[in-house]
């Protein structure tokens, strides 16, 4: 850990003296530990890393149809059930073996209606607004109330019981652009948790500003969360430069009162699914990979971003694998899971899958949009396995390192997976623009750019051989 | 730490709420806390930012004057003894109470001396070339030898015993370029462990590829490791053009030969020194918090970035607070470290101030340039804690978030204090472009952003503020 630090001291770094086999020759131990190993696993690696970085994958021609031939495509949509059939017919026409989809049941699925926002006194004026996944409606003629704004979160907390009784709260806090996406943990509080923070203080309504690193004027969607003994009320976003002119008339002693329309309708236990195929290994006993993205997407977009690019990019990983006349030793079996955004894929994948666990040696999740991949974090893996070396030599020319720290997470959709036991692992992407755009109109296929895709299928397909083909265990 | 990652499944978010006390007025629970907490406090904070911001305090002019007037800086040189004098005289002037400096005894110092490389066969081609910190000196005419250039460490710790006989080791691994600087943790392997990975193959020399994500010419030095029991080889670093020529030789098929000259000299049991002053709090049994910045630098540049802006921005903070009529109830103890580029004023600190621990409440270091600050990581602090709330409210202004996770690390100049048990905090800063320049001739007062320097002082001092004043034990 303190070598993977900026600020790591002379001291700490003596510790990596430990892994980096000072005296002996680590290929001669590799090869005297892996009897069984193909010498070749290295050159396959590269081999579909080099396909994928010139353009040798299917990954832009999937994200490409997914955003067109099926768009947005949220859970219990009529969308869904299409880009279910989509997958199907895809992972079959690429050649996976067992492809098939496992129903799960949505007890609550959401979908929105109409819409509106405008301050009514003491000026008119409309505002960009946009429902957050799950609130409840407004009446169908609206709430009419004066506002309170709260420039963090933490202000909002502050404020005393029933300091908000008949009001409308809204939180006007700015996310903070960070490379890695860290600044959104902390941001999305106030979408996920803000509506009942504001009712349990009285008030009638609750807006956020988007959680978004950009300042373009579309809302930014995603889901709440009520808490439960609470009143549940209705809960929207507001463009950057909406909740912004909120502050500035706040700012001039004026009392803003806005109208505010949110409709909305529930549809309980809908039908969903996680579509499942595999590339079969060499060997069927030497277990599972188990990677994907989601094919699920906000209603706003096309579902570009987040998260066809993840599906598409573990689909063509897969796919290079498959093509190869030898196949690693392990399984690759690829989920496009059914619904992330929401919640409960992973639970519903982990439940069905409660029986094969020791079965599967790895999982990770391609859930940050198409950015470049900076950075491997492997489960905890000892310094000096081999297979953490050779990970190391053949994602170099992508300009990705392995870190000494381990991965903490690894998307949403194989959580379940981790806590029953499933060592997970992390490419960590540059994420710098994705959060202006995700969960909204913006999400669309144009944000993708081709050539950063490429360098993500060829890190996935590149591990998927390596970690494929390895004896390593990584629990 | 789930809600802090960017792929935080709502099930985790969920955990957050109970930290965000739902139904109670935290504001009421704060005033109960605390009674003898002056309510001033949020202000006070919030006023010191703003001085900060607006251009008040004295980080720009104590960087300009460090850079200019004493300028490279290294342990155990003469102008290290100037920087001592003029760091007693600053804070004095400054008006910090307590000001002296705390001599300690650094066994090895070193000295560069000549330096010089070029390709002598197939071409004749001179190399950019900066000595390693605590290379031993080539022969004073020099080397002469073929070279083998592995494009990765772990390539050269898969080369055989032996196999490199004779021969000068070039690792030309490229480091990537990460916001926050996590890419140099594992780079830094190549030119800490380098030489006595190569020495343990048998080489005579070693050559890395600049430590840096930027490629400028100029070469970036820092030390190395020696490993017990091995031979010492001396070490360099190339230019990165110069480590991609030698690379392109190679994959001609050519066998580059280079002459290299690297003179140095040790100086033993050099002196050296931690300068400390203080801002005296309210409450003489309140304990004390450390902060500080490292004084020394690498001999190239001004020590602009690394530290001289550590120094300024931790000065200039807490000066802010000892203009205050009402200080905080903690004294402030400023640390202008000695020797962090080689290692020893961290642990010289700790020893000497052993038997204080108990009454350190927390530290930090500045040592990661004048880039934005962009989160604030504390001690595990409990979430429901009005201190990381009102730190939260405070630095929201400054778009800095205070995160879920807690600090790992903060600065090798405190690493021995925390080792003692001494809580310790991180602010993240925007290291995107920092090892552009570190450890080069580059390292120059130019590259420092005023607004980002004095974006440094706001948050630092107002930190300093909130957490001098709270009665919240960190530990």
């Amino acid at each position: 850990m303190p070598v993977a630090r900026p600020h790591a001291s002379l001291a700490a770094l003596l510790v990596s003296f430990a892994g980096l086999a000072l005296g002996a020759s680590p290929a001669k131990v590799t090869r005297e530990a892996t009897p069984a190993e193909p010498p070749a696993a290295g050159q396959a690696a590269q081999q579909v890393r080099d396909r994928a970085t010139a353009g040798g994958s299917v990954a832009w021609e999937l994200v490409e149809s997914l955003t067109t031939d099926i768009g947005a495509r949220p859970v219990g949509s009529p969308a869904m059930e299409r880009a279910r059939d989509w997958a199907l017919a895809r992972l079959k026409a690429l050649g996976f073996a067992n492809v098939h989809a496992e129903p799960f049941t949505k007890e609550h699925a959401w979908v929105r209606g109409a819409e509106s926002a405008a301050v009514v006194a003491p000026v008119a004026r409309p505002l960009a607004i946009l429902g957050l996944g799950g609130s409840v409606p407004t009446p169908a003629d609206g709430i009419d109330a004066e506002v309170v704004v709260f420039s963090t979160l933490e202000a909002l907390v502050a404020a005393p019981s029933g300091s908000l009784a008949g009001r409308i709260a809204v939180v006007n806090q700015p996310m903070t652009r960070m490379q890695d996406g860290d600044g959104y943990g902390v941001a999305v509080r106030a979408r996920a948790t803000g509506p009942s923070l504001a009712a349990a203080r009285g008030a009638v309504a609750f807006l956020t500003r988007s959680i978004t690193t950009g300042n373009a004027r579309t809302p930014h969607t995603g889901a709440l969360l009520y808490a439960d003994g609470l009143p549940k009320i209705p809960a929207g976003a507001l463009g950057v430069a909406d909740a912004d002119f909120l502050s500035r008339l706040v700012a001039r002693g004026l009392v803003p009162r806005i109208h505010l329309v949110l409709e909305s309708a529930e549809i309980a236990n809908a039908p969903a699914w996680n579509v499942v195929g595999e590339i079969p290994g060499r060997d069927p006993q030497a277990g599972v990979v188990v990677i994907g993205g989601h094919l699920d997407s906000w209603d706003p977009g096309e579902g570009a971003i987040d998260d066809g690019a993840g599906v598409a990019i573990t689909v063509a990983a897969a796919r290079l694998i498959g093509e190869l006349p030898v196949k690693p030793r392990r399984t690759i079996r690829v989920v496009a899971f059914g619904s992330e955004e929401t919640g409960g894929s992973g639970a519903a994948y982990a439940e069905a899958h409660a029986g094969e666990v020791a079965k599967i040696v790895i999982a990770g999740e391609s859930d940050l949009g198409a950015g470049r991949i900076l950075r491997l974090m492997l489960p905890k893996v000892p310094a000096e396995d081999p297979l953490a070396r050779e990970l190391a030599v053949v994602l170099a020319p992508l300009r990705i390192f392995v870190s000494a720290d381990p991965a903490k997470d690894a998307g949403s959709d194989v959580e379940g997976l981790k806590a029953a036991g499933v060592p997970v692992f992390e490419y960590t992407q540059d994420a710098t623009q994705y959060f202006d755009i995700h969960h909204s109109a913006d999400d669309t296929l144009d944000k993708i750019n081709r050539a950063e895709l490429e360098q993500n299928v060829a890190a996935w397909a590149a591990l998927l051989y390596l970690v494929g083909d390895s004896t390593t265990s990584l629990r």
